[in-house]
């Protein structure tokens, strides 16, 4: 196998290109680096297009395991050399494993909820490392996904992506509009729970129903008043300094580790 | 009082040079930009040896407020065109305000416990963000602040400062060894504990004790062998997908508010 010397090679363009949200959107791809979420992609199977490998980075055992699994799943084998590698990668200190991963979107009316489960609905989400994390928290939390609403970043995006740790190929991805999320929720008898420092019911008390969607607000704004509408219920994270919210990504966490919580004591 | 035009005023540059760490350790001095941060650092007292401010880009009556304050408290007060402000500024939308302040840090064998105190003590968090988020959550959670071990990072950092959102000038901070960390807690009585997946013990279960010191381990590696030994307990977050770990601000954080919510319900 040739080992790719030229960072002009076409499918190095590529991956360079795939930094940029339109050409995301484009192609329908994206480029995931580093040993762990890319050995997440194989193991989970996700449609991987290529795998790319400089062998002088590429140090870990681990990571050599999975490249043997991904050759025996027929998946083809880019290799470049550290020179190439650090042209493509995002990181001080490149891993020496990436792959151009198909996107994977779930449409909304697919999405059918059973008793117990839990997603997070992001109402205009702005900060890709906060996606990523919660998309992790979710995994952690064992919650289904994200449904992402009208302008919110995009969860392939490469911070998103590296605050995953690889949980963007073990949850579920829908994007849809706020209308839409509406009418699904109401027919799905999801209990729409959002998060207000005003809210008389604090989250510890609240009840989150056998079929939960936590509805989140953006960063700046939090929960418009037509989003608090839809709300089955509004909770309080209690706030007892200066501040008068928490960070997006640690509000969803404490909200989802509380729900966790009531299942597991529930059943 | 003259409107400063140029960027090689001799301040202008020092702002600029407070992006290193270097240059922030040498003077003891941090840039503080936004306005929730800098009105913060204003109502609180903070040591502020100069208010920055873009009159163009100034348009908050809340800001212009609490400058008003601050001129009565006898504040200096530097004022630059836009374009100075743009060029001192890490922001795409510059709000126009920001302050040179002196760091704040309280020597270790001055924080005494007494009972329903809550810190946390970082061994060797990396990530700036991870760390100002974390004070955000220690402000919401009413943890009284930070301990920063051995080669923890900056949280005057202008990631960690943004990330704050100002509990920087709300909490305490405290930078110490591993070793003399170790002594005072003892001194203290202070529980301290730790989280880890294979600890038996769940974070819902544990007796958190009246002093409590949450002993957080590295971004990547965890708590080491040695940090468990000192721990009195180790605690246990579900991880109910196939990540083993939860982002470091996220794991705080759910061990905040557990501790908070033990600490109002048993008073």
């Amino acid at each position: 196998m040739p080992v790719i010397t030229s960072t002009a090679n076409a499918r190095v363009k590529l991956i360079r290109a795939l930094r940029m949200r339109r050409e995301r959107e484009q192609t329908g791809l994206a480029w995931v680096e580093g040993i762990r979420p890319a050995v997440e992609a194989i193991q989970l199977h996700a449609p991987i297009d290529l795998l790319v490998v400089a062998p002088d980075l590429l140090t870990s055992d681990f990571a050599r395991d999975a490249l043997d699994a991904a050759v025996a799943d027929g998946i083809e084998i880019m290799e470049v050399t550290s020179a190439v590698f650090r042209s493509i990668s995002d990181r001080d200190g490149p891993q020496g494993l990436g792959a151009i991963v198909r996107q994977q979107w779930l449409s909304l009316p697919d999405v059918r909820l059973a008793e117990g489960d839990r997603w997070v609905a992001l109402a205009s989400v702005a900060d890709p490392g906060n996606l990523g994390t919660i998309l992790r928290t979710c995994d952690g939390s064992d919650a289904e996904g994200v449904i992402l609403l009208d302008t919110s970043t995009d969860p392939y995006d490469p911070a998103a992506m590296r605050a995953s740790m690889g949980a963007v190929f073990s949850r579920r991805l829908v994007r849809t509009s706020f209308e839409a999320f509406a009418e699904w929720a109401r027919g799905e008898r999801a209990t729409v729970v959002g998060a207000s420092d005003r809210a008389p019911e604090t989250y510890r008390e609240a009840d989150y129903g056998a079929r939960t969607v936590l509805l989140m607000g953006s960063e700046r704004e939090g929960l418009t008043t037509e989003q608090q509408t839809l709300c089955d219920r509004m909770v309080s994270i209690p706030m007892r300094g200066r501040a008068d919210s928490l960070n997006l990504g640690i509000a969803t966490a404490i909200l989802l580790y509380e729900v966790l919580d009531r299942r597991e004591h529930e059943a």
